[in-house]
Formats: structure tokens, C-alpha cells, sequence
């Protein structure tokens, strides 16, 4: 009787496989090494007879599928069949399975069938297919109307221990500051004009100081705090919350602090460090130049030396040289300029002089002209500004001296004789401005995920069919495709951020903050730009809810879109880490010929690939590409591959005799390719680690899907380079593909406990639609 | 003497090239068919010896460089000769070259090395070489201290010629918006309070109305300008200005205006056009609801007809059924409000119906509330709101009753029998919408591309060398890379889009309309896209200069991220076009199995690739990577593989019993990549078209110029997708890149007049910087 097949005339062990075949045939993502391993499980249970195996392995061969006629059973086995599940039973095809078995005549031996083994089999196998969660409605809605089109959002790991997990050894600071920052004082406000909003940032400013934070980053002796861990900690905290106060923050205690602590010595630490910590001396960091950003070895402004009276003349020389977009300029009275040192006519390159620029009434000093810079973008919070000086002289004891002084007999003298080397000294105090903003990019976009991710999740729209309730917006495969992969890569920048500032903090040798330089411009540069995309997809994918201002998108737009600029234009940070690698490079060979070296280095990358070519190159199974060393293989022959490619055309060029600028200048978009390489890679590292370190099953589980998802993500977005130059072929990236879009559906009953993992409070958020 | 080789004992033919050669090489991107051409000239040009063509012939072969001992002579020759060529003779390897020929004690023949057609044929070879102009300056540098690093910037057109091309049929109203734009009334203001920037706002809309503006859309007989071109055109100019006049502007005239006009009939037109065309009766189009933005068929708000006074009832069910972001809800006397339309208790869908919600004093009307939406992210000059009604009545007349009406017997009348057909042919009045907004995101694009671009020109950072002028950051390949292919995707979307309006001013078919709706909708989409995106690369790449509002990209950022959800989300229109397209494919085979139809097609695509393959996927000649067929035949092939590929994974779902509804949402991911495959290759046969109906040769050829950036930009783009499916192999796509790379530095000298060609005047700009 095939035209009414019911469970009355098939076995128990094929029902009970039954509904998981039908939903993963209609999916059609089984790749064949899936198979082999479910096949390898179906011939070891007991409870199937052998014509069972053989019917099941028989229709679960991925190079012949079920005909139309087998579909057309199974369904209607399924529809045929009223299960008894209740809504909370209905959590797995195994045990729907197990229903079906259960309604044939065969049906025998109850204590199997009922065993716990036996479904535990079951939903082994439904893992190994991995399938869509999404699907399960499908199947039970084909055996009744269900108006219900939530996936079950029950995370597989606890929320909070993860929570613990991410914030790492500087939990207790971070327990502190969200519990701050939930006070009534740092409630959200609107303050469209520019001049009351920036009093009333100053006002929390002050706040936060009164509480000792300011001082986190000094040491004990002059009323610090002495944990610089603290400091980065309390501004990662806080771009949670407004970033006007943020960088306000950041500005006095970590760019004007950190001028004085970094470049100063014994006796300006006793005279500044206990009234700035305290907010009591405003200050600001007087770096940037409207002629000259991101050339700052190109300042104008000059600090000369009158021998006469051992003082220095602070001057800016044209209106160019003015000091530019400088945070706190309109409120600060003391101001950390940075001018090239003129010694008995003798430039010594730029050095930082603490210049006062008002009374303590707040009057403008002789020959300071301040100009406000108006409105921005976002961060109307901060006052920024622009500086000039006229002739402005200042003690010599002013000069921050620690790497540049002028003794007694009027001359310049320097424990650093490489001026070149000196200037970049001092511009180290730039790095711990750079881990700031790079975690302050990672923190906003987890603010925007939770927000657009959370409203996805209540938010309905279209219904499957009339009269069905509408579905739930994350559900859609293209929401899950824009915003999932997003949230893996900020996990993964969360962890190469928190092992850039541990390595920072650690840092104790001239090598290790080189490389801590060449890191820190890298990782600014990639968490900031990932900023800016993430909150971007974030808004649209909230559509006219994300352009209310009461959401919070139109501020964490307007303020984070200066992070790709302010602390390195990222196009030149990317430049800069391309030669710190090169460098290193060439200085990890130096005693070799560069040409010898080469050739080695080329013989080896080719081996690394033919070795792995050409099974590995069209190896689509999916045990390999959720492998985690198919990733750090495949991104660190990126990385290789690019550098050495680099290396050589550089040679080659300066072989035919273009200056080193011009050479520089023709493999300006392959250098910037380099750093993106390196920065992944290392990404990638640090994300791995982080999981070594768990120690907790569910979470290393759920770590390592969303390193997949992060690591599968970055393939995918350079796959054409993988696949140019033959390191994968196109099965694979299609394979990929298929692997992403099933990550996407695994994490989606995740995506709540993830998002909670963040540990941002509510207040913090601000945006009304997900209250 | 080999040591001392100077051009005393070398040929004038020898030395007439040597520039060139040397620079070539320098840039090691020749090809070997580029170099075939070259060879066959060089064998042809009477002023060469035999010794010098085989010595000319012998140092260009790509497989065979010249060694570091010919180079050194190269070198050696060109820094020994002090080449006497003034700044402005210093145009062309060629004059250096032959300057060089001069200086030869061999040079004989004066009448043949001074014809013109000796300087033409050797310019000819440099253009096949396709030599950087930044070379240039390299190897003058070698010959003496230049530090001058403008590339020379003199465009090979005329910009207002080239501007006319652009505007098009529409010059006269372009020109006349651009007059009346310039008028003081409309200089820009900084007015962060939401409520004054309003009224400002209204003020300037009616100013606008008061030139006859907005009357432009409505037919003659009711006061109107009887011309929906013109209407377009003027949306098109305004947003070179402030967007929230624009979008004011588009919600009067457009949204409500074309309310009226394309929903209601004669009644209506008599009633409404003439007050609304003058902004005496200020209206908005009240569709979105809280509850429901994409899904607009499942509106809640119902209209209720009353049998008893003939009249209508407006009613919010729910919190959640209250209008949306209403724009000029705070001003508006008359809303347009989307209802479901019940009569004898059946409900009828979608319908538009006239609810006063004001008196003329500006008093709310009883039972209308209305709430502010608040400050957005931009285009704070709106008075976007949210309208609930509570029970308001209003007469049967009120009914916008083209495509649907209630008779004088109470009872449901329309023209169209399905209520599904019905409902897109009301939402049809959407179209016109959804080109403005397109051609508004375009235009953003060319304000912000002017400004950065223009920027670029101007700011220098960074000398090649200490004491060398800076370099202009328009001249470093990362710039460039950055913003000329941004700049050409705008040239394309000029085209399409200017394609699109025309279209839908013509239309006059069912067929031709369900076209342009797909299309519309697309264009949207990708423009709106392109924007964000492109206004996004401008900010940063103006870096601290770009985040001040003086510089203007703080409210074109803001004011256009809006332009992606408004009119249609866009991700939800790329679904749209995916299904126009499936729809339009299924009814052109309809008489045909579909099965028999899919294997004919498949079999035909296989074809199409195995005659282009493998020698096409192959071909890295400049000549074919600038042939406008290649990307024509590439961007068709995508298209129809992703449609083919798509319709077969369809089938396949549905003949698994999936609901169709399930088949779309596991084919929601391949639908968006089909549409935007649809909409580049319609972009690009837009662009094609237009370079055809130019007639000037220098346009042309500047504009075939821009046409391959795009092209090559797209495929670029999505390179992983053609080598994915073998169309392509990786040379060809790293051959794409260099001629990328090319086509920018070709470009960079055009940019101003490209620029101009825009003709934005610098008021509506409105940037400091590039005063």
C-alpha cells in the first residue's frame, strides 16, 4: 500500500530517523565527510535491525539522494502521524523520531527504545548534521499549525561566568564602574547646545576624579593610584557610556597626564601630577597642528632657548602652525605643546613644553589665542579647539625633559643621540592613547550589537503566511548574516585588545615596545574601522528606530567616527605597522644576505603549500573547516605570503634605483594589505588563547564556534586573494559559505546569553526600543 | 668608456627612449601584449636605426628586464644631461627623450627628430605604456632638486562641456535650481535647536513654493507645472543643499502631493493640488506605523465605513498601530493616512484616505494625537512625529477612490478584482519616491567626493625627503585607491539613475511600470548604499577636518543614512528585485516546462563560458581588460548564473514540500546577490549608453575611462565569485588590480575637471577647507 504509508508499515528504526532525513535532505548542506561519520554511528546502534542500517545508509548518500517518491513518503509519514509533543517536548527531531517510532505495529522492546542511550544516539547524530533550528518548525508546522515562530533562545553556557570570563583579571574595576556608572548622576541627557553639553561633561568629569579614578594611572607617591591597568580599564568602562565623557577622560588624565608622567621627570610629577589627577589643573595635549596631522615630525610651532634669561619662547610662526581639534582647549589652564626645540639656533626636533593658557580666573594668558572649532561631527561634549602663541615665554624648567634637556650652560643634551629615535621615544606615549581608543571601537560596537541584536529578537515582521503571527526579525538569514559574523569579530577584537593592554602594562624592554607599537597602531586601526562598520549595519538593521536619537545609534555614530582618525589617521597606522613587520624582518636576518634569505623563505612558503596542496586546497569537509589550525594556517600564510611578496618588490625596486619614498610609494596598497594580514593573524592568536585559558566546557564550546564564525568570516571576506593565489579552490570558499550561513543558525539560540556576556547595564545602553 | 657613458657615445634613436624605458621598468607593469605593440611601432618609426630598434626591442621584453648594469647606465645617462626643459616644457618622457637625441654627438637629421610626427609617435608609445605621471617628476628629480610635486592637474575636456552631457534634458531647471539656490536666503545656517531649524525649514520649503517649485509635479489644470520631469530634477538639485529641505520638500510635493495625484481622482485633484502645490495646505503621508514599517500590508490602523452618515471612521487599534516618523506631522494640517479598509465588516486592504489634523490655527483636531519623534541622527530641520487617531470621522469623499471606492449603495467597488494587485498598484505612488531618493544619494556622493577630492588637492603631508615640499595627498596611491573608483561608481549611478527617471516619466504600460518598479527599487538600494559608503571614505579621508561641521560631511553623513531605510528598507527592496526578476523570468517561459527551460539555460550559460574559456579567463592584455565587452559579457554572465542558479535551488526546495515560504528564506542570501548583480549590470549598460550618445571625442574618451574603473571596480569587488566559478583565474584578477591601479593614476590629472563637470556650486557645498 505505498500510496497510504503509514507508520503502521515501517519500522521503528527508520520512523525514528525519519524526521531528521527529511529536514536535513531539505537543507541539501550534508557534505560527504558528514556522512561517512554518520554512517560510521548508524552501523554501531543496537537498536536499528539491519535492514534498518541499510535503508538509512542507503538514502543518506550525499552523491545519490532521495528520489521524489522517498520524499513524498516520508512526508507523509510525518504529516500522517498526530505527535504528542508538547510545545516544551518539542525540542529535537530525535525525539520526535522516537514518537514516530513508537506509533509503528512493529514497535518492540520498550526498555531500548525508551533508554536514555538510545535518544542520546539520536541527537547525536541530528548535531552531526547540524541542523537548522529554524527548520524544526518547519517539519512540526507540516504536522500542525504552529503560530509560534521563535527559536528557542536558551544559551548553552551561563551568561555571567562568561561575563567574568571576558573581563579577565580587572573584573573587581570593572564590577566598580558599571555599579558607578549606573548613578542617577550619569543619567542620559539631551543637550543639543554645544556649550551646556561640554559644562556638563566637564561636571562628570570632576565627578569621576572626586572618586580617585583620575589618578589610577600614577604612581602612589604623587597621589596616584599607580595602576595603569586601572586607567585603561576605567576608559574601557566607560566608552559604555557617553563617549563625550570618554574622551574628556581621556584627554585630561591619559593624553595631558600621561605628557607629563611620559615625558616629564621628578620635578613636574610633584608639581602636576596631584592637582591634574584631581581635575584640579585642567590641561591639554597640544600635538596636532592644522598644516600638520599626521606628520607631527612637520610641527611649526617652535620652542625657543634665551640663554639670557634661561627661558623658552613659545611661537607659532603662521596661522597653519596653530594648534588643531585640541580637547579641553576652552577649559584648560595649563596646555602640554609640542614644538621643535630651538637650542643656540640648532633644531633638536619636537619636544613637549607645559605651557600655561589661563589664570585661574580663567582669563586667557598674554599671547594666547584660542578659536573654538565649532560643531562637530559627534562629541559636542568636548571643547575643542584651536591654540596659537605669540612670542608666549615660559621658565626652562617647562620643557618636559626626560628624553631632551637643556643644562646649565645653555646647551641641549640627550640621553637618546638619534634624533630620528628620540622623536619616536616620545611619540610612545601615543601607544597607551592608541590601546584606548582601539577598545573603546570593540566596546561600542558591543553597545550597538546588543542593541540591534536585542530589538531583533522582540522585533516582528512579515508573517509566513496571512493570519500567522509575523516572524521574528533575527530570524532572517540576511539579519543573522550582516550582525552575526559582526559580533564574532568583536569578541575575537576583544581578546587581541585585552592581550595588547596585558602586554603593554608588562612591557619592560625597548624590543617589546616596538613590537607593542607596531601593535597598538594595527589594532587601533582594525577595532576602530570595525567600529565604524559594526555600528553602521547595527543602525540600518534597527531601520527608522536606529535614526531616533532616544536609540543611542545617532550618537555612538556621530562620536565613534572620529576614532578612525584622532590617535593616527588609520591609512598611515597601517603604513606604520607594514614597516614595523618589515623591519623586524629584515632585523630577524640581518646577518644573512637579504637575497639568500629570500629565496629560503619563498622555497618554504611554496613547501608550506604543497604540502597542504592539493588535498587541503579542496578539502571541503566540514571537521576540517571548523578545524582551528586550517584557520591559523591559512592567516598566517596570508600574512607570510604578503610579507614576502612585499619584501621582494620593494628590493626590486630599489634595485632599479627609485629612492626608498618611491618605492614606499608603489607598494603603498600592498603594505596596507600586509597589515590587515598581520593584525587578523594575530587576532586570531590572541582569540585561540583565550580559549586554551577557559576552563569551563560550555563556554570553550561556544568560544570556539565564534572563532570559527570569526576566523571563517575574514576567509571569506579575502577569498578572492585565497583563491588567486591557489591556496583554496572555489568548493572550498563555496564550502565556506554553507559553514558561515550554518555558524549563523547554531549561534542564533545564542545570541541572547552572548550579548548578556558583555555585561553592559541597561541604563548604559540608553535606547528605548529594547526597555 | 663604459664608466663614463654619457650620451656623447650613444645613438639619438637610443637615447629618444630611454626615459621612457627607464621609468617603464621602474614600474614593472608592463605586459607582454602591451609590449607587443610597442615592438611593432618601434620597428616602423623611419627615425630609429636598425642597431637602435634591435638594441630599443632587446630592453623591453617583459621576459627578459634589463640587468642592473643597463639600468645603471640609464641612470647615469639621464642624471649626466642637464635636460634645459622649462616647467612647463616638462610634460612627456617623449620631449625628454628627445631633448636627450639632441644632445648626442651623433645627432644628425635635425628635419626628421623636429617633425611633429617624431614627438607624436614617441607620446604614443608612452601612452601604451601607460606611465605613471608621477614618474615623471621621479626621474626629473634625478636630473636636478625639484620641489615642485603637483602633478600637473589640466584636464583633457572641457568640465562645462562635459557638465551639459550630464545634466542632460533637464539643463534649464538644473541651471535655474542652481541660480535660485545661490540666492542669500539660502545660505547655511548652524541651528542645533530642532525647533527653530523647523521652522527655518518650513520657511525655506515656501519660498521654494512661492517660485512655483512645487507645483511642478501636478497637471496644468489644477495650478500645476504639468511636468513630473522637472519635479524629479529639482528634488535632484536640492539635495546638493540641506537634506531636511529636500526631504521637506519630497514629503509636500512628493509623498503627499503624489498622494492625492496618483491615489484620488478629480475631485480630490480640484480640492487638494492647488493649496497643496502652494504649500497653503501643508499635508504628510501618514503610512509607516510603529508596528509595521516593511510590511505595510499588515497596516493596523482601520478605516470603518459607516453606512449611516456615509462617512469613515480612522481608528488606532493599538499603542503600536500610531504613524511613524511622519515628516511634517508637526506642521501638517492634512494627513494622507494608510488604513485598512472596512466596509460591511469585510476589510478591503490597504487604502489612503484625507484626515485633517489641524485647524487652520494650528490647534489639533479632536481625537488626533501627536507626539515628536525627537532629535534623529540627522535632518533635524523635519518634524518627523508619530499620529494616533482615536476614533475620527471623516466623509466617504475623503477616500483616495482611483483603484478603489464605495459606492452611493454602501457598498466596495474597484477596477482591480485582486486585492494583492491592488495593493502594489497603490504603492506604486511609491516609485517616484524611490528615484528621488536615489538620484539624492548620488548627488550626496558628488558633494562629499568634491570636497574630499578637492581636499586632496590641496593638502600636502609628508616630504619625499627632509626639506622637500610635502606631497599632495591626492598623489599617494592609497588616496586614490580610496576615492576614483568611489568617484566613477558615481559617474555610473549618474548614468542609471538618470536612465531610471526617464523611464518612469515615459511609462505608459502595466509591463513597463512593473519594470521600472524592480529597477526603482534596486537603484535605491545600491545608490543609497553607495552613498553611505562614499560619504563615509570622504569623512575619513578628510580626517580631523572631516568630523567639523564647517566642513559639511557632518550633516550629509547624517542627513543621508536615513536614505538606505526610508522608501523601503533596503536589504527588504533587494528582496524585491530579486522577485521582480524571478517573476519576469518565469512569465517569459511560461508556455515552456520549467525544468525543460532550466536545462536549456543551463546548457547555454556552460556554452557561453567554454567560448570565452579558457582563453578569456585567462586574457590579462590591457587591450581586453579595457574592452567594454569584456565587462559587459562578465557582468551578463553573473547576472544570469545567479538568477539560473537561484531559480534551480527554488524548485528544488519546492519539490521537497517546502513551503514556498521556506524556500525564500533559505534563498534570502543568493536573492541579495542576485539583485545587486542585476543592478550593476544595469548601471553599467546605463553608462554604456550614455558614452554612445556623446558625441564630443574627448568626453568619450574620459568617459570610457571612468566606465572601466567601474566596471573593473565591480568585478574587483566580487573577484572571489568569478574565480569561484572559474570565469576567471587569478592572474587575470591580479591583472585586474594593476589596471585598477592605472586607471587611478590616469585619472588623478582629470579629477578637477571631473569634479566641475558636477557643477555644484561652491555655496551649496558649503566646506571651509576648500576655500
Amino acid at each position: 500500500m505505498k500510496k497510504n504509508l503509514t507508520t503502521q508499515n515501517v519500522s521503528p528504526g527508520k520512523l525514528s530517523m525519519i524526521p531528521m532525513f527529511y529536514i536535513a535532505w531539505s537543507d541539501g548542506v550534508l557534505s560527504p565527510s558528514e556522512m561517512k561519520l554518520i554512517h560510521k554511528k548508524i552501523e554501531q546502534f543496537d537498536f536499528l535491525t539491519e535492514d534498518d542500517k541499510k535503508y538509512l545508509i542507503r538514502w543518506s548518500d550525499p552523491k545519490n539522494p532521495p528520489n521524489d517518491e522517498v520524499f513524498r513518503e516520508w512526508s507523509h509519514i510525518i504529516k500522517s502521524e498526530s505527535i504528542s509533543l508538547s510545545k516544551e517536548q518539542r525540542k529535537s527531531l530525535a525525539e520526535i523520531g522516537l514518537e514516530l517510532a513508537r506509533s509503528s505495529t512493529q514497535y518492540r522492546n520498550e526498555e531500548i527504545w525508551n533508554a536514555p542511550k538510545t535518544l542520546k544516539a539520536l541527537e547525536d547524530i541530528e548535531r552531526d548534521m547540524s541542523i537548522n533550528p529554524g527548520s524544526l518548525r518547519s517539519l512540526t508546522g507540516s504536522i500542525r499549525d504552529v503560530s509560534e515562530s521563535t527559536i528557542p533562545s536558551k544559551e548553552s553556557f551561563d551568561p555571567k561566568s562568561l561575563c567574568a570570563f571576558l573581563d579577565g583579571s580587572q573584573k573587581e574595576t570593572k564590577d566598580r564602574m558599571r555599579k558607578l556608572l549606573r548613578d542617577p548622576l550619569f543619567k542620559y541627557q539631551e543637550i543639543p547646545n554645544k556649550d551646556e553639553f561640554r559644562k556638563h561633561t566637564l561636571k562628570l568629569m570632576k565627578a569621576l576624579a572626586k572618586q580617585g579614578i583620575g589618578a589610577y594611572a600614577f604612581p602612589t607617591e604623587y597621589g596616584g593610584g599607580g595602576k595603569v591597568g586601572r586607567h585603561i580599564t576605567v576608559f574601557e568602562m566607560l566608552s559604555y557610556y557617553d563617549l563625550s565623557l570618554t574622551i574628556k577622560f581621556g584627554v585630561q588624565f591619559g593624553l595631558f597626564g600621561g605628557a607629563v608622567y611620559g615625558l616629564g621627570t621628578e620635578k613636574h610629577y610633584k608639581k602636576y601630577i596631584p592637582q591634574l589627577s584631581t581635575a584640579e589643573l585642567l590641561g591639554c595635549f597640544a600635538m596636532t597642528e592644522t598644516g600638520h596631522g599626521s606628520n607631527v615630525k612637520g610641527l611649526e610651532t617652535q620652542a625657543v632657548y634665551n640663554i639670557e634669561d634661561d627661558s623658552l619662547t613659545i611661537h607659532s610662526p603662521s596661522e597653519a602652525a596653530g594648534k588643531e581639534y585640541i580637547g579641553n582647549a576652552l577649559h584648560a589652564e595649563m596646555a602640554a605643546v609640542f614644538a621643535q626645540l630651538i637650542v643656540n639656533e640648532e633644531n633638536h626636533g619636537v619636544h613637549c613644553i607645559m605651557v600655561p593658557i589661563r589664570d585661574k580666573q580663567g582669563n586667557l594668558m598674554p599671547g594666547i589665542r584660542v578659536e573654538d572649532c565649532g560643531y562637530k561631527m559627534g562629541l559636542n561634549g568636548i571643547d575643542n579647539g584651536r591654540i596659537w602663541f605669540d612670542h608666549v615665554n615660559v621658565p626652562k624648567d617647562n620643557l618636559l625633559n626626560k628624553y631632551g634637556d637643556i643644562n646649565s650652560e645653555g646647551q641641549y643634551v640627550s640621553s637618546i643621540d638619534s634624533a630620528n629615535r628620540r622623536f619616536f621615544t616620545m611619540l610612545g606615549a601615543l601607544i597607551a592613547g592608541r590601546v584606548c581608543v582601539g577598545t573603546a571601537g570593540v566596546n561600542a560596537s558591543k553597545s550597538a550589537l546588543t542593541i540591534a541584536m536585542k530589538y531583533a529578537m522582540k522585533r516582528r515582521q512579515f508573517a509566513p503566511k496571512d493570519g500567522e503571527q509575523e516572524m521574528l526579525i533575527m530570524d532572517y538569514p540576511t539579519h543573522q548574516r550582516r550582525l552575526i559574523p559582526l559580533l564574532a569579530k568583536t569578541y575575537a577584537y576583544h581578546f587581541s585588545l585585552a592581550d595588547l593592554a596585558d602586554d603593554f602594562i608588562k612591557c619592560d624592554s625597548e624590543e617589546e615596545r616596538r613590537q607593542i607599537e607596531t601593535d597598538a597602531a594595527g589594532l587601533k586601526a582594525m577595532a576602530t574601522w570595525h567600529c565604524t562598520e559594526t555600528v553602521q549595519e547595527c543602525r540600518e538593521a534597527c531601520g527608522g528606530k536606529g535614526y531616533l536619537s532616544e536609540n543611542r545609534f545617532a550618537d555612538l555614530k556621530a562620536d565613534t567616527d572620529i576614532f578612525t582618525t584622532f590617535e593616527g589617521d588609520n591609512t598611515v597606522l597601517m603604513q606604520l605597522v607594514a614597516k614595523g613587520i618589515l623591519t623586524e624582518f629584515k632585523h630577524s636576518f640581518h646577518e644573512e644576505g637579504f637575497r639568500a634569505v629570500m629565496r629560503y623563505l619563498v622555497k618554504r612558503i611554496g613547501n608550506r603549500i604543497s604540502e597542504n596542496n592539493p588535498y587541503s586546497s579542496r578539502n571541503t569537509s566540514l571537521d576540517h573547516l571548523l578545524d582551528l589550525d586550517f584557520y591559523r594556517e591559512a592567516l598566517r600564510y596570508r600574512r607570510d605570503k604578503l610579507l614576502i611578496t612585499l619584501s621582494t618588490r620593494m628590493q626590486d625596486y630599489l634595485k632599479k634605483r627609485l629612492t626608498p619614498h618611491e618605492a614606499f610609494l608603489r607598494c603603498q596598497v600592498h603594505m596596507v594589505a600586509l597589515a590587515k594580514a598581520y593584525v587578523e593573524y594575530k587576532t586570531l592568536k590572541s582569540f585561540y588563547k583565550a580559549i586554551e585559558r577557559n576552563t569551563n566546557p560550555s563556554e570553550k564550546k561556544i568560544l570556539q564556534k565564534i572563532h570559527s564564525l570569526y576566523a571563517l568570516t575574514v576567509i571569506e571576506s579575502d577569498k578572492g586573494w585565497f583563491l588567486e593565489n591557489d591556496y583554496m579552490e572555489g568548493s572550498k570558499t563555496k564550502a565556506i559559505r554553507r559553514v558561515i550561513n550554518k555558524l549563523c543558525r547554531e549561534l542564533r539560540p545564542e545570541l541572547n546569553g552572548l550579548l548578556d556576556a558583555f555585561g553592559i547595564p541597561e541604563e548604559l545602553l540608553g535606547a528605548k526600543i529594547i526597555l
